[in-house]
């Protein structure tokens, strides 16, 4: 069966303050040393599976310029825009459509624009498996990444270790949210859970078939915008009918009620990238501890991130620090205080520096 | 007896780097939140002693539009550059000899121009002291400051507690070099040690009466100099004669070896503002123990210095240290290791990036 992938690309993350702006947030960055960015390496990543013909860009109107010149390649009428946000759920459903009348059927992947993955062959493989399982029957596959520590940012998905489907595959028992440090170490010592990691494979009909089932109202919008896809109408229905849509997301709307949910635990490198801190992760460190990008001079500095650009930095006995240049501001963090910056972006707001945000 | 100053303006600090460059040291700088310069500061403390037209400025050709341009009051014949740096001796000399041309005899202050200082009636009195001392025959006087903690970083000049010329100078015993910390603290210890300010003042007469004593080399190139000031010749003699001059310090030419010294105790709030770390004892810092200029938020950050400009600086979860922008170089440095900014130059200077020098 045809493999075709949507790529969720209409995020507005903050996290990445001063570089990250509501002008072009983080998936539209490069955050790795080879100059790509994150939404070209995950397109880069699903090539060997997927025709570039064949992938699909979930974002909004403001982000169309920056998909196009990213990604040149991808044919215009897969980008698609929503008019507003309205979560995973009416998301995906609009890339399901727009699929469906391209295709008799097709396996459709949903992917993130904005994580990356260590170890490619290795993910390619875990999605080949997952399109097997996905083509076998009615199913919803997800991936979930083998925890490593008990982190309490993620969503994690609780398996039954008996119920494998084949030898990669196993039945969902649930998907649970963000649990405290004393629940995460629980689930990371039972070996029973696994990251959510927002990347699902199934066939084009069966999340339709789920959607009409679980989210009918949905579904019944989304058949309507199909029905004006490549008329003379289709940008004023759109505009009409998923405004109306609820804000659901996936795994509230389906994933979480739905029947033949399989998991395929990966074990690829995936990082979610969720703030500065995870550039060290991902970039190689030097003998200091030091990530550095930019003009930088470094004198008796360790374990820093220093993001710069034409301007000098001089970092003189520093420890622990993240540092982040561009042309209008400059963030200088404690590693320890990351979960802190979101404090500026709100002082910019209350003081209406729209300029800056 | 008319009173004129030479404020010594030659330096080329770069323990304020990024702020201060070759083209731009110190003493053309601004520090305190009056927005004035230590150059402007030090004119306009003596202004209840001395005329404008009787302050001379002693500087290079470089600097000569930057003392135009913050000084427009100093007549411009009063701007003597030094055609090379010679140390103290030659350049308390030169304007020696300028003052001398001009009046029968005078009484010369002798300023640096990048000290703060924070009393200025209580620095005024002691000046009116010293040169009543000064008057009073053929002395060499200099201002002390009576030393709150056993600084190593300056000179100690020792005294003779009971040699007492009039109620507030002291004849001078002898001058040390910076002492260790042990030594600095028997100073303290003794009240017998004050720091040496470097500011001076005698009659025109006796310094040079003291250089052909004792420097007599120096002083005949000196009245070769003198001799052509106003002439066609002027800047060629200037030339010619200065370069040949010994460089030497006036502590090591003519104080530790003259006679009828004396000290002034100071206690007019002084401070050489030595590093950036000066920079939060001179201004008023916030509740958070922060000294912030600039564009600035800080979130959850103590004990930090900011000077900024009109670019954004974002400061998170920081403690202890400085950040100073300019256009085209940021310093982030911790307080305790100010003294390294100099191997940031070392290696700017190194790679031959004389653009950030």
């Amino acid at each position: 069966m045809k493999k075709t992938a949507l790529i969720m690309a209409g995020g507005r993350g903050e996290r990445f303050w001063p570089r990250s702006r509501k002008s072009c947030p983080k998936q539209f960055l490069s955050l790795t040393n080879d100059g790509k960015t994150m939404i070209q390496l995950t397109v880069e990543r699903i090539l060997p599976l997927v025709n570039m013909e064949d992938i699909y860009i979930s974002t909004n109107r403001d982000y169309r310029p920056l998909v196009r010149e990213q990604l040149p390649d991808i044919p215009e009428e897969n980008i698609l825009c929503e008019p507003i946000g309205r979560n995973t759920a009416p998301c995906i459903g609009l890339g399901a459509v727009h699929i469906a009348r391209k295709q008799e059927d097709a396996l459709m992947m949903v992917l993130p624009s904005d994580h990356l993955i260590k170890y490619t062959s290795m993910f390619v493989s875990t999605l080949e498996a997952a399109c097997r399982v996905a083509e076998a029957g009615e199913n919803l596959v997800t991936l979930g990444i083998t925890p490593d520590y008990p982190e309490t940012g993620y969503g994690y998905i609780r398996f039954r270790p008996g119920a494998s489907m084949d030898s990669s595959a196993y039945e969902v028992d649930c998907f649970v949210e963000k649990p405290n440090l004393e629940k995460a170490q629980e689930y990371l010592a039972s070996e029973q859970y696994l990251w959510n990691s927002g990347m699902f494979v199934w066939k084009v009909s069966t999340v339709l078939s789920n959607l009409e089932k679980y989210m009918p109202e949905t579904y019944s919008g989304l058949r309507t915008i199909q029905a004006a896809i490549g008329t003379g109408e289709e940008d004023a229905v759109l505009e009409r009918e998923f405004a109306k849509l609820p804000s659901v997301s996936i795994d509230y709307g389906i994933m979480e009620k739905a029947r033949n949910i399989y998991v395929i635990p990966g074990t690829f490198g995936w990082d979610d990238v969720g703030s500065w801190l995870a550039v060290e992760r991902i970039n190689k460190t030097n003998e200091e501890g030091n990530v550095v990008n930019g003009n930088v001079i470094t004198v008796n500095t360790k374990n820093t991130t220093i993001q710069g650009t034409e301007k000098l930095i001089a970092a003189v006995g520093l420890r622990n620090l993240v540092i982040v240049d561009t042309d209008d501001a400059i963030l200088i963090c404690a590693k320890e205080s990351a979960g802190e910056i979101k404090k500026v972006l709100e002082n910019l707001r209350v003081c209406n520096r729209n300029e800056y945000i």
